[in-house]
């Protein structure tokens, strides 16, 4: 990797209706989207919110899986929680917390310390986290299984 | 509202094999979420890049749609597009820039004022992208039609 490297991503979000409209990537499944019951949208629709805190979730989640690929070794489960708190602040709502809560399952001993390694590694590179204002906490949890 | 008001958001990111895992929000629609292909994932599934891009451009979407609701006038359509420019910083990868172009179709022309005042509300209280570190600018464009 060079270090003017840089990359793209292009989305479109188009209102259909009320506090409704889909999320669209070329390509790729459709998501519909609204504002959240909280705001006064419907129930059972994916907001922007959440797809903020989704969207460092996920990341924690991809980049644990390079980590674990740079470190050569396996693991049998990942899976993460992600807890995204909003508050007031000046100029309206702002997330001022994240909380990461990763589980990860090894097959031997031996990997414990190589799957906190690259859980660790995963938290400190994570682009998604590292592009938002608002700390991030991480729980981290590997055993054997 | 109340200065002490928050909300929490809550999400799962379960891994599923090689670079794929599924994004859940309880009650709501799972998402497919995988590594981009420029990191070595496959196409055609929404990364965690396009969730973040997408939080901020549906974040615009239902904020516009609040204002015109506080305003008191309707809109015949909005669309959205979003582009977030990844780039390498000290530490990795980061966002360091966030395109929004929104276009509204109103009725008549007397709407367009309101409109673009509106989007300018919109882009100003955006809560998604007012968490982000990178700076976003804004292209709005309102059409009567």
């Amino acid at each position: 990797m060079v270090s003017d490297e840089s990359h793209e991503y292009n989305v479109k979000v188009d209102w259909t209706h009320g506090r409704v409209g889909k999320f669209t990537v070329e390509n790729k499944p459709e998501i519909e989207v609204a504002t959240p019951p909280e705001f006064g949208g419907p129930e059972g629709i994916i907001s922007p919110e959440d797809l903020f805190v989704g969207a460092a979730t996920s990341c924690l989640m991809t980049t644990f899986v390079t980590f674990t690929g740079k470190m050569r070794f396996d693991f049998k489960s990942f899976t993460c929680e992600g807890v995204g708190t909003l508050e007031k602040v000046e100029k309206g709502f702002q997330f001022t917390k994240l909380l990461l809560k990763a589980s990860v399952i090894v097959e031997s001993e031996d990997l414990v310390p190589k799957a906190e390694r690259a859980l660790e590694l995963a938290g400190k590179y994570c682009l998604v986290s590292n592009s938002m204002k608002c700390p991030t906490e991480h729980e981290n949890h590997v055993e054997v299984g």
